[in-house]
């Protein structure tokens, strides 16, 4: 297959560029870092990275930011950058995408388990992970041609935690959560929501 | 209870205002039908609603606005809509309004069961609302001073079915919807989201 990976540089864009690459064409987009560039907050940034792309198979987003701060202490621009870029970006990336992606193509976008599993400081990522979620189950059932569409819900990512000097015990390797997105993109479900927090095995 | 009920001239805000009135002291805003105006996708208008209203115990918002389009004719400014008014609205009701929230009062909001259970042309509301329950869930860990939050989900809305000439046996009365808003403004539940579509009884 070919395959856009969106955020190809960061912690589980590089495991899934990993996982995938030995079995598929890869096209990797990010902000700054890659051959491909893209602005998921600028609609026209995403339109002028699928018209150099041309025809794909698969388009894997991990990618998108959001603000992890107390509710009190949100802004409105804390509340708008989770909004246009990790949602909005993510959902424009299957608007704009859909006449790119091949008959039975798929979409993979990345959520969180904030959108279910809340925390303190959390609300403005809860409700982009959310939305994402509500937006991945119903698009499923309006894509033309076969085309699916799911997300990757990850927790904890090991190789953050330990970059945050936390206690990584908690966290899912990176190369754990890239084969949750590998079944995405090689499997055959749509309009589902992959929780990935499980214990490393 | 002092409580401002935003929206109390829609069919859900007429049943919740006639189901709160005997017992408590209601303040009613809408868009352009009550006493008090307020534009939710204005947060100015939403501080000056709060500025007028002064002190109360419960907030309680049955408005806001989505479009409902398969997800292939669904504009830029639909999704706009929903993100600005339903979600963000609701949400500036919360940050703005927690300040004259009296100790242990509550916020009720309304997202909808399409947040869920997607059907064809949600897309855009299915984000909104799923985005506005992640938000209640997280919110609710922040919230200073007792203060509560929920949102009620209701399903199809007999009255609206029977306006629009559809088959109303699968919808829900709006008095027994405004049942479920009475329950979160008078109990003690807080970051829950309460399904309300069952069968009238």
């Amino acid at each position: 297959m070919r395959i856009l990976v969106v955020g190809a540089t960061g912690t589980i864009g590089v495991a899934v560029t990993q996982a995938l690459e030995a079995r598929h064409e890869l096209l990797r987009a990010s902000h700054s870092r890659s051959a491909l560039k893209v602005d998921l907050a600028d609609r026209d940034s995403i339109k002028r990275l699928y018209a150099k792309v041309g025809r794909v198979d698969a388009v894997v987003s991990v990618a998108g930011q959001a603000a992890f701060r107390p509710l009190l202490a949100l802004s409105d621009a804390d509340f708008a950058l989770g909004l246009t870029n990790k949602l909005m970006g993510q959902v424009n990336l299957v608007r704009f995408g859909i006449e790119v992606l091949a008959d039975g193509g798929s979409f993979t976008l990345t959520s969180g388990i904030l959108s279910r599993q809340p925390m303190p400081g959390g609300a403005a990522i809860s409700m982009v992970n959310a939305g994402l979620e509500g937006f991945v189950r119903a698009a499923a059932l309006d894509l033309p041609r076969g085309i699916r569409i799911n997300a990757v819900a990850p927790g904890w990512v090991r190789e953050t935690l330990v970059a945050m000097k936390m206690d990584p015990s908690g966290g899912v390797p990176a190369s754990q959560l890239a084969r949750t997105y590998v079944k995405c993109v090689e499997g055959t479900m749509t309009g589902e929501i992959l929780d990935a927090v499980g214990v490393a095995g």
